[in-house]
């Protein structure tokens, strides 16, 4: 409810809310600017606006999170992201829902998709240009963030399934929020991640400024945040920003591999893994022992560990089926 | 009383209570899963297990507390910890104590000494499968982990002096967990780090869950926890998961060389380093600068203090009394 | 009034209570132990004591969080902080303020002063012996820790705009706490990085014990602690601890050029962003969206905002008056 209300609010071009059906395997949502296929137990969501670099208006995300609320009924056991064309989200868009207040606002909505293939590159666009006309830009963009974008990035970081990100050019802005939101990164070797806000007067959102300072220390994260430059595949792997840089022919298929993988994995151990290592980064080392006892607890009580310790014991690769 | 209890439950092969006998310089515990040394003010624990590559029994965590208390009596200023034969530690190992529900529950108990030498290489044992016969596998995973294996951690991050751990080939599991514990990992250039736990459908423990984010980041503790790979001394120092890998046949040497540095280093100091930074994880940078003060007042009132100042203005190395 | 106070217990050689003339442009405070300009919007402060290798009495601490807080009211966007000669800071400096106790405690109080150019290398100085002579070295530890250099520290991570550390020479001690507490430190390729406390028995301060965890993990940070030695500018870029190791003939000017950019930023963004970074590591990631989300709405509203999203509309490069 919360989301059709802001998509009413919100949406120029988001003319409808999203159906969502979901029995049993079937789950047939109007998605415009999302695809969403299963592969096996592989959930695969791709960002689809190709023709604007990814930019993601506030109904990516509610799409996005529409997905993901689906998914346990799915019986997905991983999801894996991506983008469609040449970037994997050039930052948010809000131009796509602004034609409200466009002549007033006009150049506040620095949108990626009115400048696809400039030669100074993608620069992420804001959540700073978003309807409704009346209220102040920074009054627009406290709303999305808090009623989309946030919502969305919170229930990726307790979805119960591993995520993989597989990120096939820039990863801009909200954008590069999105792309480092999963469990592992895979970037094309032209891939980069890139922390545009300061380029246009903003601010570092999407998580950003909790999760860079995680993966890569405090001096790393403040130099993407205040420099607002391009940190390269490469670059991204050595600092331990993401799993791993691949050729960008490769990235697809190895990411898809890895997606298959965990899904074929101990699903409720890797669940609880998820869980245990984000509450573990706001928890003592007393705390964290004792949730990790917990969480043996139930993972020892799976299906998938009893197997687990059978096959061991007969020497043979385990057959996890996720529960 | 807490340990000889669940030594009691849990222990076929643990015939008796280790006694404890801890009169200024003598300590003769009785000690079957490992041995104790005291060589000047270094005291080494040297897990002893090597026909089941160091698995861990419940009762090897026991003894190690056993010692962790003990060694304020001993006058001892470092701690060494390695493994006998050609492992650390190969993960838990409950298998010792779950004679009583062998039967019922055989395949349950992964335990890494039935598989020694297995050409896909050491597997982390589980804490699952321990007994009492009537508790469900997670119950006792539970347990023991927080009877056992947690307390004896905790009581290693809270010692009042350093800790070294030589890593003379695989620290898997819980056994990975040991040896990033400490102050120091030293590492032969063919041992190796793994959270096997994911193997066998089981979640990490021994702390590494709080541990590793703190060390490599989140991106690598989190490829380390769900995908179950060796890590390579190489790349563990690398990553800074260890402070140095070194030639195979240097670890003890090198290892041995730090720990008396270390013990002749000034101990106050060096306790209250340990104390500082384990609470610096858990405080904002203003409580942090308070605790430090706090620190220094206490390090500077102290006889070590005193003799750095003078051997600093006589220009001549000091000698460290460890008071 | 607090810092009136304790130079005049303290300072023998601080012979007035510096004067705050902070009127519009002009600010002309007593400075003796650094020097203050202003380059257009970037504030400089110099570490000029370069005879003690910039070893910092508390009266250095006091003078500089005196220019912290005229930096508002002078238009500062940006401050560059590096020392004069051949060291960045050696340390904290208390001999300069113990005459009074020189007899009785003359060994107990380590200043690099007087050790110039000794082989080892310069030692960081201690915090632990300073005036007035009735107090112990740990009272007396506390007091300067906590009311000068503490405070000093403090008042440079809320500053709300960015810092740059050009590290000229040796960072021990409390001078490598003040390197690494802006938001970029460049080295000069002959720089060095040392936490000397361990070699004179006493504990890591200025911030150091939470700092160094969250730049380079808790293992190097145990290693730079207890350990006590050099980190060279090349290994900690590679580490991540500083942004930067350059030529050292192009340290000045790299790190002015650097401060000149920021301070041509969009300076409310900025200085969110540092508040927002802090904020961050102290936060949950729920609790970091929706910081990010009120700082946004302000940034959004800013002016650099509406002209960056202008500029980036119209492809040219942003204009940033710093409102």
């Amino acid at each position: 409810m919360l989301y059709a209300t802001f998509i009413i609010i919100l949406g120029d071009n988001a003319v409808s809310t999203p159906s969502i059906q979901n029995t049993g395997t079937e789950f047939s949502p109007t998605l415009e600017t999302i695809r969403f296929a299963m592969a096996g137990t592989v959930a695969t969501i791709t960002l689809n606006r190709p023709q604007r670099l990814n930019a993601a208006p506030p109904q990516m995300f509610a799409e996005i999170l529409q997905v993901l609320n689906a998914l346990p009924g799915l019986g997905a056991r991983a999801l894996l992201m991506t983008g469609e064309g040449r970037a994997f989200c050039s930052g948010a868009d809000l131009q796509a829902n602004a034609a409200a207040n466009a002549s007033a606002d006009a150049g506040a909505s620095a949108s990626a998709g009115s400048n696809v293939g400039v030669g100074a590159g993608v620069v992420a666009a804001s959540t700073a240009g978003a309807a409704p006309p009346d209220m102040s830009r920074g009054e627009r963009s406290y709303k999305v963030l808090t009623e989309s974008y946030g919502p969305t990035l919170l229930a990726l970081s307790k979805l119960s399934i591993p995520v993989v990100t597989a990120v096939n050019g820039a990863a801009a802005g909200i954008g590069c929020s999105l792309a480092l939101a999963g469990d592992f990164t895979l970037a094309g070797k032209s891939a980069y991640f890139l922390q545009a806000f300061v380029n246009i007067g903003l601010v570092p959102d999407g998580g950003s400024s909790w999760m860079l300072a995680r993966l890569v220390g405090k001096a790393r994260a403040t130099e993407m945040m205040m420099l607002g430059e391009r940190i390269s595949a490469d670059k991204a792997e050595q600092w331990g920003l993401i799993y791993r840089a691949v050729d960008d022919a490769d990235l697809q298929t190895q990411a898809m591999a890895l997606a298959q993988r965990l899904a074929n994995g101990p699903t409720v151990a890797l669940g609880l893994m998820r869980q245990g290592l984000a509450g573990a980064l706001e928890q003592s080392y007393a705390q964290a022992l004792q949730t990790e006892a917990k969480h043996q607890s139930i993972a020892a009580n799976s299906a998938d560990a009893r197997e687990g310790g059978q096959a061991f014991l007969q020497r043979r690769k385990p057959v996890f089926v996720g529960k």
